[in-house]
């Protein structure tokens, strides 16, 4: 890549670094199992809920809501989801801890040798939508090794808005071409890019299961495309 | 300790973890050599650089001026000091470079492996008034294992000023007594306990040199009292 060196690497997180859609999944089928619930579809459980994540972030990006973390946003969607599947009866206390499982989703199995590799030579933190305890609780859980947590709950703003990229680049004491965004996702890498960061794009085609059809391919001149986070330290020079 | 288990653990860093003096004089020893500067009292000088931190971040705190980072503070310092020891005609390039020592300070010796310790147990960061990239710069350097970076640029408040307690809190999802500061001064303890947290004091005798008379013992009832980061791993039962 010519101009100034990229020195730190911002990463997405849902999707791009865990495979959230498997971790609802297993946590839903044993809550199912705790609490007598029968059979719950858990795979539409868990699209159900993340169905949810774009419209919850778009009140507050709107302003129609004050700033709110998402683990508020995701306990909200989870009472919705509950209701839409006709589950009721679970005490809250239960419903507040089941809500946490967001803080415990399993990273890809390339997501910690290649962060160590990159770690080696770049600063490396998540930008994700999440806020810092679920981010926190998910690396001490799988040791993901970051060297510091920025994202939405830092810059106040939710991806794809244009703070949420650049007040990360201020924080970082940077210029936005000395930072390249990771995502798998189109989407981000393209709003990234419009804010000035290099982009790099890793493919997570079972992100959604097996009937993926979005953000299967790069559709657009992104200054990396790797094919997992190995690939991506390869080409990184790590 | 009784009452809520602690969870994670602050740590001051200017004078508790980094020995920022001694790092200043070895730094202005070389930048007097490279600039032929001639015979400078490079510890008067560092002291002198520190004595002006206080009072700038009181301008901030009161409200005189706008945010500002500590690396912006520390730099109009550096040109106040530079002009008390009437040393003149250095290009502001090199100043700027010089200006980022504060990034390369050292470790106390036990700090890292303390740290290490308790990471396996607690969340671990700084809550220090230094900029996020001060702290990154320095913890990549000298392998300081943080969780996380948190302080006075994420919460927008220099300590001792509650908020910069009270939001750290808030942003790791915690109550305040889960949280301890960690830190060598007993005014940095005593405002923390004001907020409710937990607090841990460790000396650092030599931090002003060794003529020190300030913060040589803990002052008042704080929860732990360490000798060292090795020492306070041991009494946190790690």
């Amino acid at each position: 890549m010519p101009g100034a060196p990229v020195k730190a690497l911002l990463f997405d997180v849902f999707g791009t670094c865990v495979d959230w859609r498997s971790s609802i999944i297993r946590a839903g089928e044993a809550f199912g199992r705790a609490h007598g619930l029968g059979a719950v579809e858990w795979a539409k459980f868990a699209d159900g809920w993340r169905a949810r994540y774009q419209p919850q972030m778009e009140t507050v990006r709107r302003g129609q809501r004050a700033w709110t973390k998402l683990d508020v946003l995701h306990r909200e969607s989870l009472d919705a989801v509950l209701r839409e599947f006709d589950l009721g009866g679970i005490p809250t206390r239960d419903l507040d801890e089941f809500n946490l499982v967001w803080h415990r989703l399993d990273p890809w199995p390339d997501v910690v040798d290649g962060l160590l590799r990159l770690k080696t030579r770049y600063i490396i933190a998540p930008n994700s939508n999440g806020n810092v305890a679920l981010l926190l609780d998910m690396a001490k859980r799988a040791a993901i090794p970051w060297d510091t947590i920025l994202g939405a709950e830092i810059t106040r703003a939710y991806k794809p808005m244009p703070e949420a990229y650049l007040r990360n680049v201020d924080i970082l004491g940077l210029i936005p071409p000395e930072v390249m965004m990771v995502a798998a996702h189109n989407a981000d890498l393209v709003a990234a890019e419009g804010c000035g960061l290099r982009t790099g794009f890793v493919a997570r085609p079972l992100e959604y299961g097996p009937g993926q059809t979005t953000d299967l391919t790069p559709e657009h001149a992104f200054d990396v495309v790797a094919s997992d986070f190995a690939d991506l330290a390869r080409q990184m020079g790590c």
